[in-house]
């Protein structure tokens, strides 16, 4: 019997669910609320930023992952020394959780990134600034989704970072606006003993910071292969655990850059699901419980995913189903079954076949149905 | 918000939870013993056999439907009249119940099937004999996996059935034995409002009665295309909603012969959930919540299934995993969680690519792994 906790009860872990049922491996989850999108898997709910629930919690599973990067470091080096091993571990994970530790280590091991500098102070954000219109701003610590991140051309445009700038560890992260002709996204996993895989690379159409589509594999690809060498160097030498996603630019002249990291199943691989032989949420297990990883290729040529983002607090899109399911037979649909909000990404459309690009048409039209606005 | 309720916590009812978190429908289970394979769908533990436990459990969801055929159809029809819609409905699910009555329907819509005859006493049985070897003899209720099945060549060789003859409802039922070259299954689905889709014919290898492994699509079978028009004539002319499987005889002249029937997923369909856009059990959902059924192509040429039965009182087979992913990382395994019991059906595996006698060769090493009989 093989026991897996995850801390955190979003789409991410609801979507461990239906992997771990296959498999026969119990999933545990810690929610912090009641009814949580992984409300199925919930087995306890509490602060996971409370120690004594993490023990508690930790006591009933052999293994600890996520399903967000929000957990502070130093609880998670207790529950490990109390005995519950954590995968990613904490060493692994602080790269994912703060930005400026992500850059210095991605600089020590001479990878392709954006120019970046640390900014303690308004000057050191002048200095950066100097000679470029504008640069990208992060908070260390704390962003998801296009929050914490900002296109600045002033250091007022940051005033209240600064002003707040404990909270973010005394740092910000400034970046090169890099002109970048698409975003891509390398996933992969690595298990505790080693052994490393990787998917096809994907492209990833982000709308107001937020991923929109996905198109697996990226097409015309070919000339960035080594976007899995990347994702290895970081998988290894960070000693991650577990699936990585590697958030990349593809700039003017073809070469990769670094964006960000997740060490979870990510957004850009829930095309996966349906489109490869193993999915990232099987394969997220298997890897934390140092199982043999399953093979990653794609099922047939191309995959497409949509997310679905609420449109306003009434809309949960699974109403539409009846429209969309006729329409689209072909179309898999993925509810979170959470509360409608503008903007929450709240399902996701999948579209497996031959020519990604109709592929696409069919799952904008199909996801015009869910938000009410079919023609 | 859709609520489905399952009455039976099998691995039938496990299996559609999966495709019901994807889909963001709720799934509530009514299993008859705490930690059933369904448990972490069991929303209440009960006999299916009491009224007042259906009545409770059918108030909390929006239609009934079923893990297994062993529901009272006048407990159903109760249920049905008090307003919770049971799908398939009690006057269709009786003709998988009752095997006698399946094989006076399929007289009256003249599809093709074994010669057969209602056997009240050991008179009836000796004139059904007269003239042949051997016959089959089964109880019109009750069997399942090769149970209440026998090959008769002697009145006395059912003598015991005979003396309980009462409990199958006063006759059993004996079927000429079929000189067949193999078995095979047809998987179809139908909503409440009539659509009707059909998988790829199946060939199914039995062993001792139960199924062993499964071949989608049933390689050389282009001359059987009439098995799609069998099963629709079948669930239109019984009016079945939800997935129907129509188990079936090849014979000699390349004809099929209708077997069995069962009125849910079926074992010969659990090659969809890797191998097909639409697994029976998303379409089985789809169909009893009246919402448009989905594509079922496969997304290879090939799937093959293999059961894991068990071998013992001690071998779960998950405890062979880490062998078996490592030397198959191709094959998807799948566990029910059940105790250990020889002959159980305790979980599958499942293998899509291009070549079905690859497959089923790699099945097979898979499955000696997970037997604990590695070479």
């Amino acid at each position: 019997m093989y026991r897996v906790g995850v801390i955190g009860g979003g789409q991410l872990a609801r979507m461990m669910h239906p992997a771990a049922i296959a498999l026969g491996i119990q999933l545990k989850v810690l929610s912090e609320t009641d009814g949580s999108s992984a409300h199925a898997a919930t087995t306890m709910v509490g602060d996971y930023k409370d120690l004594s629930t993490l023990r508690k919690f930790a006591s009933t599973v052999d293994v600890i992952t996520f399903d967000h990067e929000h957990v502070p470091v130093e609880l998670l080096q207790e529950i490990e020394r109390e005995g519950t091993p954590v995968r990613p571990s904490p060493g692994a994970l602080i790269h994912a959780q703060n930005k400026l530790v992500m850059r210095q280590k991605l600089t020590k091991l001479s990878l392709p990134q954006p120019a970046w500098s640390e900014i303690r102070n308004q000057a050191d954000l002048k200095d950066f600034l100097s000679g470029k219109d504008s640069v990208i701003v992060k908070t260390p610590i704390g962003g998801y989704d296009g929050k914490g991140v900002r296109v600045v051309s002033d250091p007022a445009d940051v005033g209240d970072w600064f002003e707040d700038i404990s909270k973010y560890g005394g740092s910000l992260l400034a970046e090169e606006k890099v002109r970048f002709v698409r975003e891509l996204s390398q996933l992969s996993a690595r298990s505790q003993s080693g052994q490393f895989v990787s998917w096809p690379l994907v492209q990833t159409i982000q709308r107001g910071g937020v991923c929109s589509e996905v198109i697996a594999p990226a097409p015309g690809s070919e000339h960035l292969s080594n976007s899995v060498e990347i994702a290895k160097s970081i998988s290894e030498g960070l000693g991650v655990v577990g699936v990585l996603a590697v958030e990349l630019f593809e700039d003017e002249q073809g070469r990769l850059l670094v964006n960000e990291l997740a060490m979870r199943p990510h957004n850009s691989g829930h095309f996966t699901i349906e489109g490869s032989v193993t999915s990232q949420f099987e394969q997220h297990l298997r890897a934390v419980l140092n199982l043999p990883l399953g093979k990653t290729n794609m099922k047939m040529a191309s995959a497409v995913m949509l997310n679905l983002l609420g449109v306003d607090d009434q809309n949960t899109f699974v109403e539409h189903y009846a429209e969309a399911m006729e329409n689209f037979p072909d179309a898999k649909f993925h509810s979170y079954e959470k509360g409608a909000r503008a903007g929450r990404k709240m399902g996701h459309i999948t579209l497996i076949g031959d020519d990604w690009q109709k592929l696409l048409a069919r799952g904008n039209q199909a996801r015009q149905i869910l938000y009410g606005n079919a023609e």
